[in-house]
């Protein structure tokens, strides 16, 4: 038998995770809180919370390696695991900066990475000092769990703050100010444990009511100069953190600069057209680099975009008769806002990629 | 639930099968008669002789459709199958005629598809009589049964024929002229239930030991009218056996001509490189055919080479170092003469993909 990866999460990242090790001679184990998880149909799951650390003791028994496919993995666990004799990377302290929007922020800073302005609140006087600070429009999130757009609110007059506190109050929050960008891309990063780094070409990002639509890359009209900020933002963040695997940053561009929005210590959505779309994909080079592999050619395949399903798939043969268009089916049950699949198209050029994005029954 | 695909044979080509079809949201299930079958890692498994019908109606049993990855699947397996109201695709009556390199040769004949002269050897006068008919250099081959080299012996000269009939005598034979071919290539074909047919760009094989050692595609310097040749012998197979998924038959080239030597009525070994070479793949082509859905494009990604790793794996990390370089670990035990796996290479144009196939530390 090859090597066992424990995987925490049995999600669709863990699902394509899988199929990327398969072939490499990989064997997968999940943990995950739901029977029906998409992992399961690629290796052993293990049915238990996230934070059960006797359940992830069990899915890291002799794996050469333990890695996560979700920002949420409570650090704890992740740390028992170490203290058990565990590898497990990326490093969790990735997870404790990842978990937390103000610790994150101020990371950035403090590597010289430019961010929206931010302040952190911690009760309703200091949501009045940090609007003071900032200036609306401002977004008010909490610190700690949100996704996919779930637990903000923008405000943009005073009168906003009332709502938004009742709704949101009594946790720990971060008040951001809003950025009027032009767009939003993501740069996806990975590193080997020999400190080896490639960086995939930035990726455009459009979100709608909170949730990643469209991903297409390499981003259109992308100057040199963005791509190697970029980069240099990403080597900065996985070398302070020793970080080993693929990290992905969303930043919002605004004229040339970027500024730093979040960053995701896993496989990431914005990486999913480089499974057809680069010469390694982002699932392959994370095993590649948390295995202590050789990382693999980063480079582009033509052009490329990725469109979410959300809620339902679309009709699988008219996906299909587009010409390089591929399906993925998670075999997750249909749910309004539910991820359930994705479609990547390639293209050998732009023009023919428009093209083929306008054959889509689902809206791009 | 996804559909389910049941394949008879759980071997490399089935495991490859799955990798295909698991993001498109199949399930499969295998019958082997080895429980080390490296396509159990994607499916439940049921080991079973392929001749065992019961067996086969288990793995069946609802699965919206059956079919194969081994040419040696007895096709009253297939059609009891068919007979319980499977469908399975390609139609058994491939199987009949892959078996059989008489009826394989005389329908190539019969659709106008050239071939090395042939003729059946029923006992030893036999022998002489197609000596006579053929003239040496020829090959004497079982007509069911042989592969990868084997059940075959080399005539050369008059007095060899003693010791191959000793050897191969007693069975079916076919004695084959030995043709002075400049190359070996293949062409890979897809038919789907509409009758819809592509093909991939010719592949150029090259043996050892009678065993595939690398395929480069595209085929290099293969004149246009060479491909559509290619193209037209595996349309009339195609349309023929009213055939249904991934063909490929294997030439001789000549100068300008094509002699079709045999053909396989399932993916095939020398269509690998298709996994990162083409925009779609021969696994999920055969997949999207018999399932009745769309075909995806057969165009090449750039130039691509295979090479099959024989007895035991190369270094990983060395081939992993390679740009462009992707490793398929069968997860097979080592075992002399034993496909355990293959590498992948592919590149911008030739003179790169040569320059990488060089580092390869395997001998391509």
């Amino acid at each position: 038998m090859g090597d066992v990866v424990a995987v925490l999460g049995g999600g669709q990242l863990g699902r394509m995770l899988a199929l990327a090790g398969v072939p490499l001679g990989l064997g997968f184990r999940f943990l995950d809180p739901t029977a029906e998880a998409p992992a399961g149909a690629l290796g052993p799951l293990v049915v238990g919370e996230l934070g059960d650390t006797e359940a992830a003791a069990r899915v890291a028994d002799g794996a050469a390696v333990v890695t996560y496919e979700w920002e949420g993995v409570p650090a704890d666990t992740a740390r028992s695991l170490e203290s058990r004799g565990a590898t497990v990377l990326p490093p969790p302290g990735a997870l404790d900066v990842a978990q937390d929007r103000v610790a994150e922020k101020t990371l950035f800073r403090r590597l010289g990475i430019a961010t929206p302005d931010f302040a952190p609140v911690d009760d309703r006087a200091g949501l009045d000092d940090a609007v003071h600070a900032i200036d609306l429009p401002a977004v008010l999130k909490t610190r700690r769990g949100g996704y996919d757009g779930k637990g903000q609110r923008v405000l943009t007059k005073s009168g906003d703050l009332g709502d938004a506190w009742r709704e949101l109050g009594g946790r720990p929050l971060i008040l951001e100010q809003l950025v009027p960008f032009e767009r939003e891309v993501s740069v996806l990063a990975v590193r080997g444990r020999d400190g080896a780094t490639a960086y995939w070409p930035l990726v455009e990002n459009e979100h709608r009511d909170g949730i990643l639509r469209t991903s297409r890359a390499p981003a259109a009209g992308a100057a040199e100069g963005t791509q190697a900020t970029a980069e240099t933002y990403a080597e900065r963040v996985l070398d302070e953190l020793d970080y080993v695997g693929v990290l992905a940053i969303e930043l919002f561009q605004v004229g040339p600069d970027l500024l730093a929005n979040e960053l995701a210590p896993r496989v990431h959505n914005s990486g999913h057209w480089t499974i057809e779309g680069a010469v390694t994909s982002q699932f392959e080079n994370h095993l590649r680099a948390i295995l202590g592999w050789p990382l693999g050619s980063t480079a582009p395949v033509g052009a490329s975009a990725m469109v979410n399903c959300i809620g339902a798939l679309p009709d699988r043969a008219a996906v299909l008769a587009i010409p390089g268009a591929h399906f993925h089916d998670y075999q997750k049950a249909p749910r309004p806002g539910r991820k359930v699949g994705h479609v990547s198209v390639t293209a050998p050029d732009d023009g023919t990629l428009a093209e083929r994005l306008a054959m889509l029954p689902v809206s791009p």
